[in-house]
């Protein structure tokens, strides 16, 4: 036998201080940060990207101690731009579990551009040490030396509105909402709404303005909600829709995904957004699910915009 | 009267060779490229940001001697990833033109990470010259300084495959299309499927393979077409529908524009891509128009599968 057992989190996205801990000791390093590079080769195969069939994997430690994984995920059907990367992925995750910072990650090739400007969105982004397995020389190095002159938060928002991973509370009103009779699909969909307000309060949208959240319900009626991120840049901002996704992933570990990673397990979808929004997701969320989810049925709730401060 | 005269390109989005160099003689420079910052003030007035109202302008040299200009163009209503940025704007122009390289550019912030990346897509990226004048000590200096431990084409195509900028003739057979009977609507979808057809063969697309190109009429039936540019990081793509736009102001000068930058002056748009094709641009070209160009009417042609070699 060759080399040493495989390392792996077996298939889960999320892995708590304690068994971080017993996993180090057990693989033998000295620090639990050594760890996320041997946890990277397995997760690979958590990715779906049937269109590039080109796997990644960010896995990255908290502040609390705790592992998060990222993958990379792919929509056949529509434009590139609704792809979701590794990196991504491990923050909207880190996100979505209430984690305050992360402080490394290892991943298996260069973050690409649009990466490097994403995570800006970090407090203290210049200092989280990044390691890439297949440099020739791995190492954690701060990702300023990645992303030299860099262009971020730090240039359009003062210093205390809050950055992404730190809470957010956006204050958006109420949801204009017709009173439920008890059924079971009425019952299923205020879950959703409510699911989904709390992602759009929860959103990181200080550019625009316009938070907004999405939850699913899958075939089981699993509800998982995802908010939408945004980028000082604008273009590299994680919708709605592809934040559920890495919910539906992360946190209910998308046994009913096909694994052919073209179709996904969603059954009813509510996205909550502003009215007359500048940044509405309504439009691309729709086309998002038609192609992803065709079965889906997406309802859509504003928050009313005399209540918004 | 403090300073010099303001240096401008009179709202061209293109200068020739001639021109530029007349200019660089006049003001003063001894090296045409230290006249592209000073150009740069009065390009911002071009950018149409009508979200974040930050006016970006980059300037840069052709291969040939021409000056290019890029701006950032903001569409409300629609996802912030719909958005251009002014370098992505430049390259797209100097596409349009046939031009074969950008030997430099000066900017007026420093680029974002998902422009560093799209760069990548130019043969020599790395060596391209960026100045940004917002610097504190503004210089010259290469891309990739900006982008060190890049990923990009080298890492996924064959030294050989056509690169940004290089010529590309995407050989993808004939467009079904119904006779025309002449009349004038007939001949204007003519020629806009014709267009659109010339902008999908020139399309860069080698990493999902699946080119596309739009062309649109505005309201006087003057007609501009755009190629779909792909990026080895997929995010970064900048779609046809806005490389159509790109053409409008950097060919037509956007003079039917309204002043705000929310509404384009767009009357019919035809869309060409694959069938089938793995990367569709089709329902996203139909809820951009909708919210650009509410009564523009969009048609979609596509290359019959069994041509595609
Ligand atoms: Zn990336
Ligand atoms: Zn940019």
């Amino acid at each position: 036998m060759a080399g040493k057992p495989a390392r792996s989190t077996g298939g889960r996205f999320v892995i708590e201080a304690e068994e971080v801990k017993a996993m180090a000791k057990e693989a033998g390093v000295s620090a639990v940060r050594d760890l996320l590079p041997l946890l990277v080769p397995d997760a690979k195969r958590l990715a779906r990207p049937p269109i590039s069939h080109y796997h990644v994997a960010a896995v990255g430690l908290g502040a609390r101690g705790r592992i998060y994984v990222g993958v990379n995920l792919e929509f056949p059907g529509l434009p590139l731009n609704h792809s979701v990367h590794a990196e991504q992925f491990l923050v909207a995750n880190a996100a979505a579990h209430g984690e305050s910072s992360i402080l490394c990650f290892a991943v298996s090739s260069f973050p690409c551009g649009h990466c490097r400007q994403f995570l800006q969105e970090i407090r203290g982004a210049e200092e989280i040490e990044i390691l890439v397995t297949a440099d020739a020389d791995p190492a954690f190095r701060p990702l300023a030396s990645l992303l030299p002159h860099h262009f971020g938060p730090y240039d359009l928002l003062h210093k205390g509105a809050p950055r992404l991973l730190e809470p957010h509370h956006n204050e958006l009103g109420a949801v204009e909402a017709a009173k439920d009779n008890g059924t079971a699909g009425e019952r299923l969909e205020r879950r959703l709404r409510e699911a989904a307000e709390g992602a759009a309060r929860a959103s990181h949208a200080p550019y625009s303005g316009c938070p907004s959240g999405l939850a699913v319900a899958d075939g089981r009626g699993r509800v998982y909600a995802g908010s939408y991120v945004e980028s000082a840049a604008y273009n590299p901002s994680l919708g709605p829709v592809q934040a559920a996704m890495i919910a539906c992933l992360a946190v209910g570990g998308g046994e009913g995904e096909s694994e052919s990673g073209e179709y996904w397990d969603v059954a009813e979808a509510v996205l909550v957004e502003k009215e007359a929004a500048a940044v509405s997701q309504e439009a691309t969320a729709r086309i998002f699910l038609e192609a992803v989810a065709p079965s889906a049925h997406l309802k859509v709730y504003r928050f009313r915009s005399s209540a918004i401060v």
